[in-house]
């Protein structure tokens, strides 16, 4: 396929990661709208791809607190990705009870749904089903789909996939806790615009010294950015000790993050920029 | 159920995060051995409450790179937890084409695994099997379980599930990344004994401050105490802004742990010491 353009309408694709229902797809939703054209991936790894190729204009991944596979592989794929990320969007997650319109609660023998819904809503499941099956399966979705093609199965799933199926939201919000919510990130091969409330993520990597972290962080310090998310991941070859994905208040064009680019640059294997963009609304 | 003791043999159970046949089921073979008696939970969550409550002396769950479920639930679980944390144990998670023993390649349709399995043998995959169909399930296990059943059906997952549904592996070692490995945390009411190989790992919530990370990693840097590793995660409500999970080289009894451990009670809301253990060997 050729590469993309900003003109060219049939490539202006949103890829997200699939199928369709899940809680990344509901965030693509709600970033872009549900009008935009969207196409579900079956893997982290093939949305990077897919945006990369020019396939698609922006992906849509998981990076905090998923349901929907490992976010480590988002770490793993920011680490080599030639793309940046242009926004990130936070969606409460909600686990709700669906069924078939056509059928009842008293029809219900089994429960289906991906295995951390089902913790998740485990307190409420003891409570109201004690004593139902509960069968897990790949994806909340995937739940849905077959809770549509069974009136005796419940799924648990967001309203994303409620609606998509054709489902009744028999019972909302079931989730044992309450404020429990998932960042998603989204990724371009263009630039954000620098909009004066803004983040920036980076990723770092440094030998394997005592107090190579601290050193890190000095910069930070003396320029008074404000981190607000650091996570170590570990180095895939041998040579860095040390891989930190740093995230921070402000822009890469600010004065004060110039400064402490300049400072890391000295003080680091390896530092790089994986994007500034807009602080989500929650 | 009552509480166990160490004397009561029928209690010396070892809790994992099952089926049978899991990374972590694995990981607690490797730990414990194979005959120590062993009890599969259905969610982490449901580990913790195992050990908490006496009805298992020790817990396996996963904490890095898990395909397994989030991890996040694991770091949530040990912030409200009794229980410390008395080893680590850290297995290279190999992939492996499985089929019943009386089938043949030419027989196999269908090939079943985890979301993150697929993923992680994709380019295998495309190579080998090209144009078969590729099938999520909840997890490795089951879909040994499923293939054990079918013989037109393959899985992908660890030589344990190979063995406990008497599959034959057909091919070893197809993950696309080879150095691809997931550490586990061991659980218990009780210490572990200091070995002088020891790390330790700690739990630590700041207020929302500029440079509070930076205050918190000062007294390591003072007292030569090395980062092994550093994480962030969403304090679960607003009085705290930064939850941080540390771990460092040393135990807890050692002079320079125990000086940092004074430090950091002044300059932070809260530090749980999450349990000093052995490094594990790799």
């Amino acid at each position: 396929m050729s590469d993309t353009s900003e003109h060219n309408g049939n490539k202006d694709i949103v890829a997200f990661l699939g199928p369709a229902g899940t809680f990344t797809h509901a965030a693509a939703d709600r970033h872009f709208g549900e009008a935009v054209p969207k196409r579900g991936m079956s893997s982290i790894d093939e949305v990077f791809a897919e945006v990369e190729a020019g396939r698609a204009r922006y992906g849509v991944v998981p990076v905090e607190n998923s349901t929907e596979g490992a976010v480590n592989i988002t770490q793993d794929c920011l680490m080599d990705t030639s793309l940046g990320i242009v926004a990130e969007v936070i969606i409460p997650i909600e686990h709700n009870f669906l069924m078939r319109r056509d059928t009842s609660p008293a029809a219900i023998h089994r429960i289906v749904s991906h295995r951390q819904s089902l913790a998740q809503c485990r307190h409420w499941l003891k409570a109201h089903w004690p004593s139902l099956t509960t069968t897990e399966v790949a994806s909340n979705a995937e739940a849905a789909r077959i809770a549509a093609e069974d009136p005796t199965t419940a799924a648990i799933a967001g309203e994303r996939a409620a609606n998509l199926y054709g489902l009744q939201i028999a019972e909302r919000r079931i989730q044992d806790q309450s404020n429990n919510s998932t960042r998603f990130l989204v990724l371009s091969r263009e630039n954000a615009l620098r909009t004066g409330g803004d983040k920036t993520s980076i990723l770092v990597c440094t030998e394997n010294k005592p107090g190579a972290l601290f050193r890190v962080l000095e910069p930070f310090n003396t320029f008074q950015v404000s981190l607000t998310k650091i996570e170590t991941r570990p180095a895939r070859d041998s040579i860095w000790a040390y891989v930190f994905f740093i995230d921070f208040e402000g822009h890469a064009e600010d004065a004060a993050v110039v400064s402490v680019f300049q400072q890391l640059r000295d003080r680091t294997v390896n530092v790089k920029n994986l994007g500034s963009y807009p602080v989500a609304k929650v």
